[in-house]
């Protein structure tokens, strides 16, 4: 039996510092609104959607800085996000969307939440666990900053997946006693930019049987190379490969984890000079995209899928369960750097 | 400063049941030359590379089945193998080749092993970790068995990586106190066909700073669907589809592990009806392809690397000390099979 879905990546221009929250909240609503007229039935929007990418400045003043994060108690209902809510509940539509999070102890994340429209609540949140960047700014004056680790906590909810409710219709439920995998409502999972080169997070989530995989992003094109471990490239070349390992990625850990994939971008130029790729797009579980944007402005990109696609993989190639050898695995959990072999 | 390497894959037309071993031996010599005569430093040949794929056979005979592995401690001095090894000592190129070792206790594995040309012996080997397919045969005559696990027991001896010696002049010895990456012999790691797919054994190798990753295989083009788990393909449909699902995780995880990866098939149609893909390849630390097969022949794909190129992923974007989160993997190691979370 089909366990079809239509799903759809709101890809974003550009959002700058000065850009003013309801121009960008109207932004939002109008992509809401096209991907409802395609019969979406969930949108994702990109990483901290609501504002620049600011980890790229350093900023001094903690009410300036304060004025990029949501306070975690308060989305949906900070005025800077309700209208975002309640118009997807209005619509019926489903909506992920990432944001910069203060804890009530003062401490940020990198968040991304799940919003059921038929719940009218957020039923999950995941916070980034690879920040990339520093933590403290670079001392060129040319070099492009990337400060996740200086406003950022790594994130500590682990890789959990959920269940999302009333999008199939007739997926089984509790009460029902149905057990066997392709039978529940889809089972999904978040992660965030930089968190998709990284195989861990997508296994984890392949262990609990992941669907689709959802990844906001904000990804620079360009930045001039102050580590002096790469070969000079020009900006078009540099953008085209950091597109080119985007969908790399998405593709190749879709299919090693026989999982759908929707990933929405910020793009395009923002604060006058940072490059920020597109490429958002949505991948199959054989590891192929589906659909993908065109601009590096506003775009709904958007795929009618089939969540019984995610069988082949999960039962044949990478039966978990059969093939996986985690007695051989242990250094993946146990040591995080380099230990090289002895020179000979 | 530059740590350029001239580097081959070795890729094989079909062996067949009938073929007489020392035929096959002088194909592989064939190539050996081949590869010299392009200035190969290192070439890899397939996995089971002395003899057909026999694990698509059902076979009775203990005589029969013994005929097709090598004694552990008689590669390369067995007359079956000892050809191809003295050619590399001679030539002076190492050579990486996988075959099916019985040990003295009878076991069975799917083994690789490389031999240094300037040592005069093997100095690595790897037992293959993730053996796809079934213990027992299917019951439907039209399926195609794939039997590792009945002729295999999964690989014992980790994801080890070790360093090639001289291969690079002037790389630092254990007695030159240097210790900073990139400065000794190359790091490098095998694995065996279908361990490609699986993210895990890339990152064991990754967390040993490897350099090359090798990867011989034997890769159905198409087997009839008998899992009822797919959508109907056609066989050149399904082929396609193989070799790009080959090349999609050859240069996904080279990138995620800032490696180089060199892959050789045995391709083309063996045993009269059972295609296998080509698609043998040289992929760079940003995931692209380097070299890549033209044909399903026996054929030498070649490429020269420089081992510099590994540099701008392993120190920035793959910088594993700074941006891991062991504490966040646990399910990795600990958790085979797929627990999806609850209905609701």
């Amino acid at each position: 039996m089909p366990r079809t879905l239509k799903v759809a990546a709101a890809q974003m221009g550009p959002i700058h510092l000065t850009s003013k929250r309801p121009e960008t909240l109207s932004r939002m609503l109008a992509l809401l609104r096209t991907a409802s007229k395609l019969g979406a039935q969930l949108v994702l929007f990109p990483e901290t959607a609501f504002t620049t990418f600011f980890p790229r400045h350093l900023i001094n003043s903690q009410e300036e800085l304060d004025s990029y994060f949501e306070h975690e108690d308060n989305v949906p209902e900070s005025a800077n996000t309700k209208p975002l809510f309640d118009e997807a509940k209005t619509l019926g539509i489903d909506i992920s969307i990432g944001f910069a999070e203060r804890t009530a102890d003062g401490k940020g994340y990198n968040t991304s939440i799940y919003f059921s429209a038929k719940k009218g609540e957020v039923i999950a949140k995941y916070r980034k666990v690879h920040l990339p960047g520093t933590k403290e700014p670079f001392a060129n004056p040319d070099a492009v900053n990337q400060l996740e680790k200086r406003y950022f906590e790594p994130g500590n909810l682990g890789f959990k997946a959920f269940r999302t409710p009333d999008l199939i219709p007739g997926a089984a439920k509790k009460e029902s006693g149905i057990k066997e995998h392709g039978k529940g409502d889809p089972i999904m999972g978040m992660m965030i930019c930089n968190d998709r080169r990284w195989a861990e997070g997508w296994r984890c989530y392949g262990l609990q049987g992941v669907e689709i995989v959802l990844c906001g992003y904000n990804t620079a094109g360009f930045a001039p190379d102050l580590w002096g471990t790469r070969k000079p490239m020009i900006p078009e070349e540099a953008e085209k490969d950091a597109v080119f390992h985007h969908k790399l990625v998405m593709q190749g850990n879709s299919y090693m984890n026989s999982c759908f994939s929707i990933s929405a971008a910020k793009a395009g130029l923002e604060d006058a000079k940072y490059d920020l790729i597109g490429g958002s797009c949505i991948t199959s579980p054989e590891g192929h995209v589906l659909a993908e944007a065109k601009t590096k402005d506003d775009e709904v990109v958007f795929a009618e899928i089939d969540l019984e696609d995610c069988r082949q993989g999960k039962e044949k190639t990478f039966d978990f369960d059969r093939h996986r050898r985690v007695d051989q695995y242990g250094p993946i959990t146990i040591q995080t750097g380099v230990v090289e072999p002895e020179l000979l």
